[in-house]
């Protein structure tokens, strides 16, 4: 999956949550979409993800090269882990743990190794203010590793973020390829009408200017600076997997260099 | 837990089911039991067994020299994973694999590890005749084991056994100090009468004769041989906690060594 | 839904499986089934069915004329109520109670009722020859209907319309369009070559035949007899709406009188 | 359960939760407490309680003349429904029917109907200040009783009963035994030091004076106003069952009228 570039080349790590059904469901193309990525998001069993999906995401991921990071979630199948909730911390540090090693068996079977973390859903827009379920994350990343410094991968300027680093775990800042920002920096709530970017052309502008320039326009047309490692781009709707090859694409033929951060 | 005794002397380890709560529900007394066995069954997520419990499971076995052992279960909260389920050969190996991984975070964090695999309730039944549910829990085994030969735990002859055996894993037998045998060393099924021997005094010198001897009576009074290297006590009833410490004395009063398996 | 036809025309009813998601996930295209049969089989939470899914599907189905059926299945998300499982007796017939009542609620509130039962999956097939959960099932939608008699829809012969012949309610006999069947009248087991006709042309065929003649080809070619009361057309599979519609319409023009049987 | 009383004495209910365990765990004494309250708040299997304990209750309630209430809860099994959630409005009010359906069905089979509704926990505690989720209550009662105007308990003052009275249900207020009130006349959180009245000669003493004179001591040793037609009475700590009965007696011999209020 990696792509190489000259040494003084902007480089990026490309990342989108996959394996997100549950049993006889299926939401991401995954195949598709692990052509695309570097780093790979794969739910563990809380709010999607079955455990025969969860090995053949790893293998699958492990043959090409995509890192494989564990999509912590709260314990919400119904909801699909978009509800937040008030888990107590010690518990929260616990069901983060328990998702990541058990995803861990089938990254290692696979030849591989979670090798970093990323909140999904309610608990990622949670763990940018919440301080106790931020470190909660964390702790529970710090418990599953068990001395190996796995990276955590979020929002920059999150208390999640800030846990990490607090914690000595590398914290990995990442952009959003389709979502609008704001003049200081955080993401337009979904909801709000443009938060959503859906033009596949100007998703791809967006995506090459946040990796070369770190750079952004804001909804009200201002450019901001967005330093991030990472990009997030969305699997879950239909055209995702086909949205997300292009902005591969252009990164590849603008030179920008595809590197995992982990 | 171990108690040391002359090298000619009879070894056996004692184990049981522990951590089979979830949420707001306990079932086991995991702190009295903790003190009685060598070896500790914990149950992982599926049947019981919350993130929180298996953490402090495995904190307190580890300080008290406990091996830890992965109890994985079918996917039945609600029957308490008592009901059988025709869960397909591949998927019940990932799904045994899953719960291994889960545990052995909380068992590497408490500085132990997972030493072996038992199968819980009617999948530890199906698996003694059952010869593709029995190939997809060694599968998930080996799976989650990635190359250290995990031990697994049951009744010698079962399908079970031999399926770790073939797969180059040792095949530990064990016996039960409080379930009746039949002439072929199978146990008297459950809801038979007599099929749970309930007499404190008669559990205990069963458990002697079995240890010492490598003989039980059947329920027709005939001893008949029975080799395993360890007894399983029960955890789940009243005055269990209390039955199991009285069999440890007994067993120790007698010489016998009591030493994990694993 | 009913399509009128003169007093001696053939008359048969079209069920489906609706409703077949949870949460973020969807399966079938109920709005589109919705216009193509006169009863839904409606999933109730416990293999695929959350609240909000079932109440929008009972005021889409009150809407158009459709009867509410209860698709009562095992409690097993993880497997789609597509493995067999030894839940005893009475515990059978109160989880069948469960979802009927639960189903209630969302027909009465778009002023229909549940009209029927109709188990899901490993339910369906286990209820063919099994005495006890034939029976549990039976149990379970008596004691939901306190004193109406609601029918039961499944295979002619099976134990489960043997076990509501007993109990006074209504069995109704259902047909597969699209799948094969034995000499014996029995169906072929999916997973055998053959045993899915996935023809358009010849599943309208078979449905045309065995609604005016009640007769159907078996694999061997031989014409045998098959009296239904209804039409089992499946929803799960790409393409299956389209088809659903096809068998519908080419009833239609073959005077056939499409009518629920509740 | 209903003891006479002249026409001018005082009269209060007693409600106390029910049937909290689920599968092979329980945890309230429901035999002990359906002699002693008037009304049941009966779980309906999302935070806690299976479809047969749910049936053995509610026949045990009729037999005795208990009112059975549904105690709906947030989806949350692992958290015995105590985590805050932020369940969509439109999501909520389904998944309350849901509840109060099943329950329904095991209610009017022993010969009783559901009789009233009472959250659960966080869900309790949420629709006291959250006008959204208490109007998600109140529209999920509405859906499932079909113009039957389904009491709603809760605490005096709430948004829970301010939304039950505007949607014409009645709303019934509660008082509790054993906790603190402020001087506002709220409870002092759970956590606060003596927030939980313990000693049972005080819990019995505050009863009275609830019961007779709608006062009670503050935890500045102010007395308030609390009016109150029924008194929650808890279930699931040890010997709960005892100091219940206590405090039935103390009422009947007080000569306080116990009644049900649906």
């Amino acid at each position: 999956m990696t792509a190489s570039a000259p040494p003084s080349a902007p480089v990026i790590d490309l990342n989108a949550d996959l394996g997100e059904g549950f049993g006889r469901w299926s939401l991401t193309d995954d195949d598709a979409l692990l052509s695309v990525v570097t780093s790979a998001n794969v739910a563990c069993g809380f709010h999607a993800g079955d455990p025969s999906t969860m090995r053949r995401v790893c293998e699958l991921a492990a043959e090409r090269g995509v890192r494989i990071g564990a999509q912590v979630a709260y314990r919400d199948l119904a909801g699909f882990g978009r509800r937040s909730m008030d888990v107590p911390r010690r518990e929260l540090a616990d069901e983060v743990a328990y998702q990541i090693g058990a995803l861990d068996v089938f990254a290692r079977a696979a030849g591989s190794r979670v090798a970093y973390v990323k909140p999904h859903g309610a608990l990622f827009n949670r763990t940018v203010h919440d301080e106790e379920q931020a470190a909660a994350v964390v702790e529970g990343t710090v418990l599953a590793a068990v001395g190996r410094p796995l990276p955590v991968l979020g929002l920059p300027g999150s208390r999640l973020l800030e846990a990490a680093e607090g914690a000595g775990l590398p914290a990995v800042a990442e952009a959003f390829a389709d979502r609008a920002y704001s003049t200081d920096g955080t993401l337009v709530p979904r909801g709000r009408p443009g938060a959503v970017v859906e033009d596949p052309e100007e998703v791809v502008a967006r995506s090459l200017l946040m990796a070369v320039d770190h750079r952004v326009a804001t909804a009200e047309g201002e450019k901001i600076t967005v330093r991030a490692r990472s990009l997030c781009l969305h699997g879950d709707t239909p055209g995702a997997a086909a949205l997300a090859l292009l902005v591969r694409e252009a990164l590849v033929a603008d030179g920008v260099a595809l590197e995992p951060f982990a």
